[in-house]
This record gives structure tokens, C-alpha cells and sequence, in this order.
């Protein structure tokens, strides 16, 4: 019997969506009752004119979790669309350059990728960002924004520490750069405690140029299709104008059940129940990771959604990808989390390994059968 | 006591907005509740990855509604976003130039705007685009796309007639340029009997190249955010494409609620509703402006939203617009409907008259207010 008649369904190495079990469908229907109850009218009309910031209730509810002016918030179609226009924004001065960390959330790459910037990537290292590398580039000029990633990050799951934060932030005031920061995962710490935000650290003078882009995908529903933006006036209401020439507004009912969410707990209830049934599958990846592919492992995410591994093996990227189909897994090409052009080493494999959606015993079956594809492509290296 | 006073809540001779009596909140309600009893994890979470053309049960109602195989359909958030992506997908080519009717859609221009294209403008005529000026346009070559609202145009409420229609058909093909039809008030006819689409005129063979975009906000619900183009399975593919990594899909709910309402005749009865109320407000209205603007009209629409009429005089139009104000009316920039370096004739000024969301009494006050004004810029004009 061969791995692949083992494992007829394919095990999904490579998914982003949140573990059903953890979005409380049930309460999220209870709201958006209560919604139709109390205003559907509302629910199923345009927005008000000029209410293109988003909807008040749910401003003023998501102020109060991040401690920050509602005015200063932007809430989008997601938060893959309020980087979108976020890029449009951030780009009008006419500088063309974009920064981000190597690896990256290759989504990102992609929206990047259609408004024709030039990626520049500066190395990831297990505790963040290399900020020394940051530095020596900047010698020749800043670019219109440095993206990252700094909360147990997609791909790699690491998450940059407070002195690299401090020193990011002095980066961008002395070369007067702007920081984007997308902090989707943040909340989804297993263990230990929160580095400060990187918002935080630069201050509120600062909001302009330090803004961070937040989901409610992660931490209570993605099918509400919420993102936001956490920013200064200003730029809200540019993003605002934005979306008004593109889209117009999220649906109305959407905004209104996350506002009732937010209000009523059933968010921070969620947050509770995604860290009890995340902790131990995070627990046990890390452990399955360590005990089958030795010191792969970028780092300890303690957190978020994604392992990443770095293999020490000389391999086409798109033959592992075969081989593991036919091991009965799929992945997501490691490749794909790199910004173009970027020189990737010749004897690494890159992969990010989802541990949020898998029971334990499903993660170590996956890592047991990488284990085995590893060892045949070094010995067929060898041969 | 002035005018001003007499009317101290403006009267929005400006909206766009369906009236609230023709949206069935009701039976949106009643269809978001059967879902949520249906299938209620689905519609908080992310759509089945490669399910970015939209929601099947959807495309299937939207493929038999309009007689379309529904895989040549794409949805997406709102149709000025499935536009927006639209203009991506047709500039891939390299080709810069977009040709529009002249006035056109004054949010479709900010959206051509965004992607930085050269619009020209094509005269429009009281039965439609003056076909015999694009084809002389066209002896120095063809546009990347040819955008029109063939059905009551927003914003001067004129129709296509047959022949040109046929006769754009044939310069398309002829030249080797797409044509993007905008027809979100095809079914909102209240006389009359509607001319062929642009896209049956073209046949199927021509699907790629006569796309058509619509939503369901004025036929069903703004409030859903859905719009959708249909076109053949490559185009709507690619849409989805780039709408993966824009925004990824339209809200799962609003997408199942709109499947049930098409399924369960919601839609139909909304449509039918639609008209039996705003009939004999198109009606009023005609018979207002015809009665205190002489012949300023441009057409009787038989449908739509709006009435266009080009006024004659030489006025500042923002004078114009301060002076409708202090008459207690808000009207839009009749400029804002031109493409830009339009030429705009000098001793007329054209408005759009929306009389959807007026009652016949409000809307005919309003016209009496604006032939005021006329009389005093004419006035002024003489002194």
C-alpha cells in the first residue's frame, strides 16, 4: 500500500481559513436577527451619504477595543481591500517603492504586484525583521512604505521583538517613511505576553504614518468580509473617498451584526474560544515539527495560525509539490511568500505550515509524511 | 418670506438612492432568516476556495434570469467595483483609451479616472450615442472599450434606439474594440417596449467582447452589494482572478439572501412594484418640466431613475448650485456627468433631475424652484 492510497483525502497543508468550530455561528445569527428586528431597513438600503468611514455603532465599538479615536477608523471589504486602497493612498506622492519582509503574506504581494511597485525585501530572522539590513538600505533613500507583518506572521510565524520595533520606528521618523503594519493574528496569542504595537510605540503623533490594518476574519466571522484601518483622520477619509469610487460601502448588514457582536461580547467571547482549541494544536505542531524535521523550524510562533519551516534540501520546488500530492498532502508553493526577483538559497525549501485547521494527530501525519518526502529527495540528491 | 424659507429641509433633487417603499425589507428578512437556519456556517465563513465567481445557487438564478450560461457570470461587490476590475482586465493589453457617452455615469468617470486612462467623449443624442461621430472618431483608430448605459442613462435618461445599436454592434466588430454595457435600469421600464441588448444584438459568438454589467441594488437591494457582469467564462474567470486577490467575494450572505430572493420571486414582485410606484412619478415629473422648463428636456425616458435637461443660460454653475441652495433645493454638478476637457456649451447648463425618490408634488415644487432661478440668472444676465 502506497502513502497515497493511505491518505485518499487529501490533507490540506495550505489553508487560511479559520477553523469552523471556532466562529460563533450561532450567536452571529442571533445578532443579525436582532438587526433585522430593529432596523431592516437600514440593513438593506445604501449607507447614508457621507457615511463611507463605515458604519457608526461598529467605529465606535472597534475604538474601544484598540483604545483609539473612531474618526481615525476605516473600515473596509476586508482587509485585503483596505490595503488596496491603502497602497493607492500611500503611493500619490509618485514614489514607486514598496518594503516588506522576506518572506511575506503572498496576498499582499499580489495587490503590490498590481499597482506596479517596485518590492524590495529585506530578510526575516526568527525574532523579526532585520533591522540591520533595514538600516544599511536606507542609506540610499526610504521607500513610500515598509509593509510588515510584526504579530506571529504569515508565512513564518514569527513575531518581531520590542527592540526591533523601537528601532523600526525611529527608522521610519528619521527617513520619514510610512509603517503598515497588518495585524490580523494579534490577538491569537497561545503563551506569553504581547510586544507593544507598533502604533503604540510611535504615538499618536504618529498615526498618519504608522497605520495598521485589522480583520475580524481572524477573530469572529470572515464570511462579514470586515477589515479596517486604524489611522488619523486624514487618512480615513481619503481611504473613504476611495472606496466611494470603487465600491461604495461594505453591506450595510454585515457592519451592523459586527457592531451588535462587538457590543454584546460574542467577539471577545470568540477570541477566548479560538486560543482554547488553538493552544494545543500549536502545542503539539511545534512538537511533531521538532520531533520529525529537526531544527527546520523558523521559530516558536506562540501564536497566529502558521509554522514556518525552513528544509534543508536542494529541490525543484514544483516536484516537492508533486511528490507531496502524492503523499496526500497539499502546500502551498514556499516560493510564492517571496517578493519577485528576491535570491532564494539553493539549499533551503521554504514552507509555511498551517497548524489552526488540523487536529493534532491529522498536523502530525502531515509533517510525518514531509519527513518521508524529504528523505527521498536528499537521497535522490545523493544519486 | 423667502423661498428659502418656505422650504427649510432641502429637497434632495440629488439621490441616487432606490426609495425605501420599493426595497422588500420584509421579504429580505424573511429569505436572511432561512438561511441562517439553512446553512448558517457557510455564511460566516470564507467562501470555498475557487468559488471567487461568486455563489453557484446565485449564478445559477442570475443565469436563468437573464438567459446566460452561468458560468459566463461573475459577481462581485456591487457593479462599480465589477467594473473597476473590469478596466483592469480590458487595459491589460497596453491600450490606454476608454470612449464614453458625453454626459455619462459621473462614478464610472472617477473609476476610468483611477486607472489613469485618456477618456474621450462620443456626443450623446435624445435616442442615444451619435453613432456617425464615432465613426468618424474611429477613422484614427479604435478605444480599448467603448463604455455605454444603453437602458434610461443615468445621467440624461436616454435610451439606445435598435438601429444604433445595431450599428455600434457593427463598428465594434468592424474595428475590433469591446463594449462595456452598464444596464442597471434595463427592467425599470414604465412605457413602452424595451429594444434588444446590446449583447443579444451581438450574439454569444461576441460574448467576450460585449460584456454587460448589472446589480441587484436597483431591482432588488443596495444593501446586498451585489453587482455582477455577465460576459463568457474566461472574462468572468479572470475577474474572479483579480477579485481573488482584491477582496476575495462578496459577503456569503448577502450572496445566499440574494439566491433565495431570486428563487423565490422576491425579485420579480420587487421589479413590479418598482414600476407600479415610480410610473407615475416619471409621469409627473415629465409633465412638470415640460410645464415650467419649456423645452429643456432632453428625452422622456419611459424609465429609470432621472430626467436630463440641458438649460438655457450662461451661468457660473456653482453660482448656480449656491443659489438652487438658498432655494431650499440640492442639486449635482451637471459638469461632474462630463468627461474631463470636455468641451461644455457656454449658453447651456444641463442638469440631472432624479425623480425616483421624490412624490410628484416634491419633485414638481422643485422644478418650479429651479425655473426661479433660471428667470433670475437670466435676469441677472441682462443687467
Amino acid at each position: 500500500m502506497t502513502a497515497a492510497d493511505a491518505a485518499p483525502t487529501l490533507l490540506q497543508f495550505s489553508g487560511a481559513a479559520p477553523p469552523a468550530e471556532t466562529i460563533p455561528a450561532h450567536s452571529l445569527a442571533v445578532q443579525t436577527v436582532a438587526v433585522l428586528d430593529e432596523d431592516r431597513e437600514a440593513a438593506f438600503q445604501y449607507p447614508p451619504i457621507g457615511r463611507y468611514l463605515g458604519d457608526p455603532a461598529l467605529r465606535q465599538q472597534l475604538g474601544a477595543l484598540h483604545g483609539t479615536d473612531p474618526d481615525a477608523i476605516f473600515v473596509g471589504n476586508g482587509s485585503l481591500q483596505v490595503l488596496d486602497l491603502l497602497v493607492s493612498l500611500l503611493l500619490r506622492s509618485g514614489e514607486r517603492e514598496v518594503w516588506v519582509e522576506s518572506p511575506t503574506y503572498d496576498r499582499a504581494l499580489e495587490v503590490f504586484g498590481r499597482h506596479g511597485v517596485r518590492l524590495v525585501g529585506i530578510p526575516m530572522e526568527p525574532d523579526g525583521l532585520d533591522v540591520e539590513a533595514l538600516r544599511l538600505r536606507l542609506r540610499s533613500g526610504p521607500p513610500a512604505f515598509l509593509y510588515t507583518v510584526p504579530d506571529f506572521q504569515n508565512p513564518t510565524g514569527v513575531t518581531m521583538m520590542e527592540s526591533k520595533r523601537e528601532a523600526l520606528i525611529e527608522l521610519a521618523a528619521t527617513y520619514g517613511f510610512a509603517i503598515v503594519q497588518d495585524i490580523p493574528y494579534r490577538e491569537l496569542r497561545y503563551h506569553g505576553s504581547m510586544p507593544p504595537s507598533l502604533a503604540d510605540l510611535a504615538g499618536p503623533a504618529a498615526a498618519a504614518r504608522v497605520i495598521s490594518i485589522a480583520s475580524l476574519s481572524t477573530v469572529l466571522s470572515p464570511g462579514l468580509r470586515i477589515g479596517y484601518a486604524l489611522s488619523d483622520p486624514e487618512t480615513a477619509h481619503a481611504l473613504a473617498a476611495l472606496a466611494e469610487s470603487t465600491y461604495l460601502s461594505p453591506a450595510p448588514l454585515c457592519q451592523a451584526v459586527a457592531a451588535r457582536c462587538l457590543a454584546g461580547d460574542v467577539l471577545q467571547a470568540a477570541v477566548g474560544r479560538i486560543r482554547h482549541v488553538l493552544r494545543p494544536r500549536h502545542d503539539a505542531a511545534v512538537t511533531a515539527v521538532r520531533s520529525r524535521l529537526g531544527g527546520a523550524l523558523v521559530t516558536i510562533p506562540d501564536g497566529g495560525y502558521y509554522l514556518g519551516v525552513q528544509l534543508r534540501l536542494r529541490a525543484d520546488e514544483t516536484a516537492l509539490l508533486t511528490a507531496a500530492r502524492a503523499h496526500g498532502i497539499t502546500l502551498t508553493r514556499g516560493s510564492a511568500f517571496y517578493p519577485p526577483c528576491s535570491p532564494l538559497p539553493a539549499d533551503r525549501q521554504f514552507l509555511r505550515l498551517p497548524f489552526h485547521a488540523l487536529e493534532p494527530d491529522e498536523f502530525a501525519h502531515g509533517v510525518a509524511q514531509l519527513a518521508r518526502i524529504c528523505a527521498q529527495f536528499a537521497g535522490s540528491a545523493h544519486s
